[in-house]
């Protein structure tokens, strides 16, 4: 069975040493509180939840599935009491605020936990994982009656929430959605319709569920200016606020996936079911959003927790496993064969792995540190600043970490040989649970158009600027550094490239439109490859200080170096690929007509 | 339920328009027969076998798995039914030689209908796949006595067989077998050891079972040079060689596996079995390698047939799916949206699927003309030629073509979006099929040092110029041909930097032979999109004559050549990332510790 320790020395180096989070947590309201101890006491029990309580339960979960018994979803064996400890150990109320009944801590904390939750159950951590974006959208456009109803009860844990989007014949484009709304006399509203693919949307773990509900009024404008939001209860919830009556809203069937097993992915159906409008009518698209973003960088989260968990175990694997010997001649005489180690394309894939989780981390709390900003900076500058960054960042880290980190468990399974795809050593699960998080919250195409389209070109490159100029400024800080030479001369030399290939595509655009969507992917891997190089060369920056200043972890030190160098000399080269394919435009993709694709095997 | 039709025209273009099929089977002794009116006839047979019997059988496969009871192994439900009605097609003894019951048409037909099976059902094609490979061993080493009882009934497919390799300890590196043989008196063998990983092990296809087993004789050196190859059938042919008594070999376990589930993949316990040598003693691996060749060319197919799949059902999905407006404006206003093919960025995952199909299919087909020559061919000089050829690409064949396969279906999973992950589409079934091509029969890592280090740096670079002369006479013919400049150009510079590359390999490995792992894959990969360029660019050159020939096909090559733009435009560019990774060298994989990778969670 897989094992896992939380890294929990590394998430100290970027948030302690890197990120200065103890001067970050200072100046947030609030922040205060986390003080390094508490930080890191937090993180060591947080840790020992994941690994103690949810490890356990993620082979078995996979194995066991989610079952549908009239109309009730059993969650497999051991599920529901791993969440009722989570509830009890008041992990669900960590980071919210505590007006709502929570504890007030920075959302970054929570981000760090999360990780570890996605290392070791995904599928367990996707019922607790949908509330935090209900609760969202609740905190910023609910009611107070509904916060009073419904908020509290979503930050404790003991409710859970859903994000009831997409349809049979929608997922992308929310404006084709066909489920009804209509008022009734008493300001409520009867909602109908069929929504599939909901997360954790029928269960037995928590007493009740909320479901964020995206409908059409009778009077709606077309398409996605019609769209809005509900929120409606499993159980109605009673005068004293406890679930009462049964509302009409049930679950129809289970999905049968390639992954995520242990988790209900439910076709929900609505069947005058009573709701309550959340924000204004017809505005559901802009509250759903403030759901997406959280659920966006907590997919991102799931791409960096699986990357460190199959790095972890096709570590111990390479250093375990005797198969030939090294070419240079043995490395370990005395055995029968050398550990595969010391074969340096093992090693290329372990350090992948290694270099994605550690850039995977760096990117996640660097982003974490914005949304702290965004949510709790006094400073009205500063929040804009943040959430620019945010904003341009939220769909880098979504795509760029599923893509690598579907990447990184592929290499895991590659590690393991033939080991890798037999169900017991437990690697092949990962790149299974992987796979959805390309897909789900927007696929990487989705992210893609966000980044480029919506975040960079629509603000004329003004927000990539706010980004490259922080870049700018760290390589001129740096540029006579002989020790950093190696990081910072490709790192600015990209950083310009990025904003050449931006206005390249901006120019291109003006004439045609399809240029964005042709560009897109390619764009936003490139984006997430300068942006990785960034956070190691300021990775390795720290490390040389650290071994200057004569530091007694000198091997952590060298690790993070070599590990820079790696990414750099290795993993970097992958942005001359993508800026060629960036510049060869949308010619090569719009010229097939759509019927000649076939005529191959169309008879 | 996925669908498929054979790709009838693609491969009449590759066979008859592209590689001159007709001219090639008319040279080969017994080609003769395979008239284009025959061979267009076989494929046809053979499309419709794979499409009406073998497709309706594969979801249900996978759905249902292998069942072991009292040590005998049920396939999934008419499985079997299916393997009869192949026999008494008469298609497993098609390429055989006659001197063995077979049908002496060329193997290059054989490998074009094999793209089929492994499109429609790879679970199945693995019961008579691996008995090609036996075939193949007992045909080259085998006593006459041996063929006699064991090699017609292969040919025929009344018995299958497997390829008992892998043990629990050891799989690349076969020196640490521990199974042994040991000498009876009337000069068998009795075998004992454990076997895993062994595909077809144990089923209910077929009468009988032959089993080619490495083993160790009592005396035999340490190592890879003390390795001996037995037979040893699962019931003992009794006088009229029909199966008689039960020998001691058995399945102990079925593996669970992420794909291929229909597949039984078996632990073999050999308990005092009776075997024969087959080959000289101690000369086992030589002979490995004859079974090992074949079955290494058969997964490389496996690849390309799924790609195909992949491709055929995101294709007509996308054709389906509406979703959003093109961002150039409507393209179906009378519709509710546009089918999703019309967004650039699903072109680019259809047209990445259908150039790694139409490539794989071109490279396959100009690698089974190599082998057609080797196996039959006249001419010795022809026949040395064609080896050199056959055994550089095979590891390419292969390495490459399973993980662009795996990419590839990857690519239709996200053309599906959300639904991709759905067991019920089919999609992510390709992908957990395709993910074990990477792995069995040597994975990408060793095909990478079988291609770069024991092809082409053991021949001191002389079997990579054999190839790069023929691409280098190519481009010279067509140096002045504006109309394919596009293409001629860029093949050119790469047939180029291909063998400087080598060369920097090659200098650099004098000093340090860890070089040779460090390029490898990176040297694969690179190598890949170079052949598949060459193969392109002559794929163009033909439908650019078609067209000046005024045929009436021209949307068929005008797609060709389009496809031909996309791959140098949009996927060719990655040889740049990786020349430059390949040029950085062994440095940065070597230089962490081993004991260092875990510094950041190990505490």
């Amino acid at each position: 069975m897989p094992d896992y320790q939380a890294p929990l020395r590394d998430l100290r180096f970027v948030m302690d040493e890197m990120l200065d989070y103890p001067a970050h947590y200072a100046r947030l309201p609030g922040g205060e509180e986390a003080t390094p101890d508490v930080v890191a006491a937090i993180l060591e029990e947080g840790a020992r939840f994941a690994r103690e309580v949810l490890l356990p339960l993620n082979q078995s979960g996979d194995q066991e599935g989610c079952l549908l018994e009239g109309g009730e979803v059993k969650a497999p064996k051991g599920f529901r009491e791993a969440y009722q400890q989570f509830v009890e150990g008041g992990w669900p109320s960590l980071a919210a605020d505590s007006a709502h009944g929570g504890q007030g801590l920075p959302h970054s904390l929570a981000m760090a936990l999360n990780e570890m939750i996605c290392s070791t159950n995904l599928a367990w951590g996707m019922y607790p994982g949908l509330s935090h974006g209900a609760a969202d959208a609740l905190r910023h456009h609910g009611t107070e009656e509904q916060q009073a109803t419904y908020l509290t009860k979503l930050v404790e844990g003991v409710w859970t929430g859903t994000m009831c989007l997409t349809e049979p014949h929608c997922g992308t484009d929310l404006g084709l959605i066909k489920t009804r709304a209509v008022p009734t006399a008493d300001g409520a509203y009867e909602i109908t319709g069929t929504k599939i693919f909901i997360s954790a949307g029928e269960h037995d773990l928590a007493e009740n569920i909320v479901h964020l509900v995206l409908a059409k009024l009778p009077d709606a404008p077309e398409g996605s200016k019609g769209i809005s939001l509900f929120v409606v209860p499993k159980f109605m919830p009673d005068n004293e606020g406890n679930p009462g009556k049964r509302n009409g809203v049930s679950c129809g069937s289970l999905e049968h996936k390639m992954g995520i097993h242990g988790n209900a992915t439910c076709v929900m159906n609505f069947d005058t079911a009573r709701g309550f409008l959340v924000g204004p009518p017809n505005k559901g698209l802009a509250c759903m959003f403030t759901m997406m973003n959280a659920a966006r960088l907590g997919v991102g989260i799931q791409g960096l927790g699986l990357t460190e968990a199959s790095f972890q175990n096709a570590l111990a694997y390479a250093r375990d496993r005797l198969q030939m010997r090294a070419l240079s001649g043995p490395k370990a005489p005395e055995r029968p064969a050398d550990p595969i180690i010391v074969h340096p394309d093992v090693r290329r894939m372990l350090l992948t792995q290694k270099a994605f989780a550690e850039g995977g981390r760096m990117l996640v709390l660097y982003t974490a540190q914005m949304l702290d900003v965004v949510e709790h900076g006094q400073d009205a500058a500063e929040r804009e600043h943040a959430e620019t960054l945010l904003s341009l960042l939220t769909p880098i880290v979504k795509a760029f970490l599923t893509e690598v980190g579907f990447e990184a468990t592929n290499e895991g399974v590659q590690v393991f040989g033939g080991h890798g795809f037999i169900q017991e050593w437990g690697m092949e699960q990962l790149v299974r649970d992987a796979r959805i998080t390309r897909l789900y919250e927007g696929t990487t195409g989705i992210q893609a158009l966000d980044l480029l389209g919506r975040k960079v070109l629509m603000s004329q490159g003004e927000s990539l600027k706010v980004f490259t100029k922080e870049i700018h400024k760290f390589c001129k800080a740096e540029e006579g550094n002989a020790e950093l030479a190696e990081f910072i001369a490709p790192l600015a030399k990209l950083n310009a490239e990025w904003g050449e290939l931006t206005m390249g595509i901006g120019m291109k655009a003006m004439s045609d439109r399809e240029e964005v969507g042709a560009a897109s992917v390619d764009y936003l891997m490139y984006s997430g490859y300068v942006t990785l190089a960034y956070l190691f060369a300021r990775a390795a920056r720290q490390s040389r200080e650290a071994l200057s200043a004569g530091s007694d972890e000198a091997a952590f030190y060298e690790a993070k170096i070599n590990t820079a160098r790696f990414y750099f000399q290795r993993l970097l080269p992958r942005t001359l690929a993508h800026a060629r394919m960036i510049q060869a435009g949308a010619e090569p993709l719009m010229a097939l007509a759509a019927e000649d694709f076939g005529l191959g095997f169309e008879i």
